[in-house]
């Protein structure tokens, strides 16, 4: 059989993020509101943790609300027109419907279509894959510019009765457009997984158990079995984490990886204007910072005191503040590291825009 | 300030499909099996969709059980190693948990940790999405092997009582690997979307509405509001959709993306040996081939007649069962198709593993 030869799209050599956007939502929980629900202090949070405050998001506000607020301030910063984007990836975890995407809709609102719209699951490390996969969508010629937002409402998946995870949690947005450039501007990212620490951070319950006690529940109406209709009715799944398996995981192997992230940048710690972790818990950044031996001279993004832990969406708003707080880093190097649930982990050299 | 220069990934000129995997869920839902639920027939049920049986996956077969099936062929087929794997992906709306990704896990089973893994979420067009994904992937130089899998429980999201697709339904996982390659095995994709129909198919509820309605249920009990507990133990979100609008998109804008990706590619209608739709519908696939002017040499994937719609699955499964019914096919060119919920679509011509 002859076959013709196929046409694959043209190479592009180098990338870099052009443009920036944050949302930040406008409610403040304090550690004060948090003890409400735990036993617990503002000392001891503050000690334990770095956090100060969280921003989260009013009922009427939805990752996708949020993402586009993010992203229209990137593509402003970037000078890109909607009409110029070749690709939408939103990387959430607390979008409310399992399909369609938040992407598809949010590229409806920015006025993108038919631009290719997915979300992607990948917990924390969301932006960082996100990152790895605009980067490649650039670099392939798949497209020439990639919209990457990282938005999350963890509010909405959060018990507040929850000791492990629930009071880190807060939501937000940050976004960026990668596209084109003359010189390197995203290294080659370190990303992996490690799906035999799966169920260190994840969700209370499967859909499925939604699906059945839902069932169960309608047949205690007649049985009587008021245990199990109790239980139907707090059904909705929230997210619990293993703190010490995560703790350990995140101290021990994601310096590691930012090591190697550095190596496969051709970088050294001396040659960062910044590291810019993702922000899950003061002490692991202060961990991290000092596992890597970095200089004075590498500003360290600790948006977390004031933001929580924002998911996908930390590292984005991270750098946002740092560059609002030092825009003369602009143009510096930056290594950012993203690590979470799957667990799943991933890491990158970048020009900051 | 001076920066020093980064490295970026070398890049990869060519790329194909390498191998191709498949897994059935063993239970067969026959049309008389689906009209206890429903007024219809088979016969109606056949000329409407063309649709005989679906194959369904027992309730202790997961999303990720099927996706580990289908990835071990595709594995083996293509002469790869799990620890060769630079990226795992998989395509899928029905893992049933926010987090951690169906892909994470996957990636352990298979031994590809510390493979990168996430799950993309693009509906029925999601089995394309990551075909241009895994192979922007490997032209960019990220990954060298990636592995993509369509996989999809949508037994477990339907309402066996609703009119609107439910009974179209099947599930099932298809997977490939991505590599290197001499020459062009996939041309460039044309994929977009159109989320101005972002509610044209999706779900009955948002987990929102489990979560709000759920307390209102507890309410309920001092209330005595029944019709608010029995709403409340409705409550699971189940797939529907606007058939009309969907199938008018999928006949009209559908053939133009097709025809698209032919010109992409640098190829005609003649040089095809397969056409390879998403399975939504059989006369959907059938005003596509005519549209398309399809000659009467290129074979049309009309797996859906067993299978019946699983989505993300749906063009690698069908591509599985063309290659073993006519496997002198082989090495030739084909035009893959997927499109759904979003709206969302996807396409490329591939030479077939």
């Amino acid at each position: 059989m002859s076959v013709p030869t196929l046409k694959q799209a043209p190479i592009q050599e180098h990338t870099r993020i052009l443009g920036l956007g944050a949302y930040r939502p406008d409610v403040i929980v304090t550690n004060e509101d948090v003890c409400q629900w735990i036993d617990s202090s503002d000392e001891w949070i503050r000690q334990r943790t770095g956090i100060v405050t969280r921003h989260r998001a009013k009922a009427d506000v939805s990752v996708i609300d949020m993402a586009e607020g993010a992203a229209r301030e990137a593509m402003e910063k970037a000078g890109i027109e909607a009409s110029e984007l070749g690709a939408v990836i939103v990387s959430t975890v607390t979008h409310p419907y399992a399909t369609p995407s938040a992407a598809a809709s949010l590229a409806d609102r920015l006025g993108a279509t038919p631009a290719p719209a997915f979300d992607i699951s990948a917990a924390c490390a969301g932006y960082c894959y996100g990152i790895a996969q605009g980067d490649a969508l650039v670099r392939s010629g798949t497209a020439k510019y990639v919209l990457v937002v990282g938005a999350e409402k963890l509010s909405d998946v959060i018990d507040n009765r929850e000791r492990t995870i629930s009071f880190l949690l807060g939501d937000g947005a940050g976004a960026v457009v990668i596209g084109p450039s003359e010189t390197p501007g995203i290294a080659p990212s370190v990303w992996g997984s490690d799906g035999s620490k799966w169920d260190a951070i994840g969700m209370t319950r499967s859909m499925l158990d939604v699906r059945d006690l839902g069932l169960a529940a309608r047949q205690s109406d007649s049985t009587g079995d008021l245990a199990l209709l109790e239980e139907a009715q707090e059904l909705y799944p929230t997210l619990r984490q293993d703190g010490q398996t995560v703790f350990r995981w995140a101290v021990w192997e994601m310096a590691k990886v930012a090591q190697q992230a550095l190596e496969a940048a051709g970088v050294e710690a001396e040659d960062l204007v910044a590291f810019i972790p993702h922000q899950a818990n003061m002490r692991i950044i202060d961990e991290m910072v000092k596992k890597l031996k970095l200089p004075e001279t590498v500003t360290v993004a600790r948006d977390i005191a004031d933001a929580g832990n924002t998911s996908a969406a930390s590292i984005p708003l991270a750098t946002h503040r740092l560059l609002q707080e030092n825009p003369e880093l602009s143009g510096g190097l930056a290594l950012q590291i993203g690590f979470g649930a799957g667990l799943v982990f991933g890491a990158q050299v970048v020009v900051l825009p």
